[in-house]
């Protein structure tokens, strides 16, 4: 059994499955391990969402725990991230194409440069909440040398590395150190609707009920 | 009762709802109102997106259809979203912050430039898939002079207007034009994992099962 979550959300608790109980558990158990068909249907959520011009601009790395491109991952991991990133299942590397391919007369070349970042943050989510869905925790992060792991994962030059997402299942706290337990048990915060939301013009508040 | 989906989405069957069901329809039903509870809980998916460093660094304008915002956003339409997006019952206009405020010394200020977009699309993939679970469809689109929209509803200078997040429930097919009606039809496509998934390093297949 899964420990129960132990970050609250205030404001969340009218959302749907699997958006309410989506959040970033730093405790993940180290001997977990996905099967391939997870692996694939986390991907095929990714590969579904929305796009500009149906352009789906990204592209994934799949680094399982153990094999040589996590290895490559974990070394170039921030300090802040070394202790529980390592432990996930597995580590999708994001990328996502910030210039024309140099061979781009293949009609299916880059046209979406401005839409690009955006639209990899879609597939992330979805990704992000398809983990959910299947009784998984995912952790998007972004603490890691990307110049580094760009170079050392032979990613070409018009892409551009842009997060890892931690993907596994909730690990026994006392595992951890004490700077990852502490922070899972943080209440989590949200700005309020009033701070972001606008009605007929910015500045104009939508009269939320 | 809401007509049947018509788009075919070959690979997308092994998703969990709401990602399985989710496509961009381009048939809204012009008489059919949000109440502002739903328009609230909308937001509320999109406020509980993760973010870098949980920024949150995105803004909605909510331009309901007969608003002054709407008929804003209405003008300035791409010809081929013209006849589609005016039937929705609302219309979400995403911004985020691509450079620091002002008076950013207010402790809030903005402080992730580089995920800005990314986390922006997070948010509206968040509202999407709220939207998709209360039984709506959203249908996101980037063809509308975001120049002039952001002028004319007063969006601050260090903003950008990304995007248009057409919310409703399906209409009739006989009451929009061809184009539209055929649009829906088309089956949805996507490039097949081995085409962005990649291994160890860049161009080693990842093995899908």
């Amino acid at each position: 059994m899964e420990p129960p979550l132990h970050a609250p959300m205030p404001g969340a608790e009218a959302l749907a499955e699997p958006l309410r109980s989506r959040w970033s558990p730093s405790i993940f158990d180290d001997e977990h391990r996905l099967t391939r068909d997870q692996v694939a249907t986390l991907l095929h959520a990714a590969q579904w969402a929305p796009s500009w011009g149906n352009s789906q601009p990204w592209s994934f790395l799949v680094a399982e725990r153990g094999s040589s491109g996590h290895d490559v991952l974990v070394r170039h991991l921030s300090r802040g991230n070394s202790g529980w990133v390592p432990r996930a299942s597995v580590v999708f590397v994001t990328a996502t194409q910030v210039a024309p391919a140099p061979d781009s007369g293949d009609g299916k070349g880059w046209r979406g440069g401005d839409y690009a970042l955006h639209d990899l943050g879609q597939a992330a989510a979805h990704l992000t909440l398809q983990a959910r869905a299947m009784g998984l925790h995912a952790h998007q992060f972004a603490g890691f040398d990307r110049e580094a792991v760009h170079d050392e994962l032979g990613v070409p030059p018009w892409y551009r590395v842009v997060t890892g997402i931690a993907v596994g299942v909730r690990g026994n706290p006392d595992d951890v150190p004490e700077r990852d337990r502490e922070r899972e048990q943080r209440e989590r915060h949200r700005r309020p609707l009033a701070d972001f939301v606008w009605g007929d013009s910015w500045g104009d508040p939508w009269a939320a009920p």
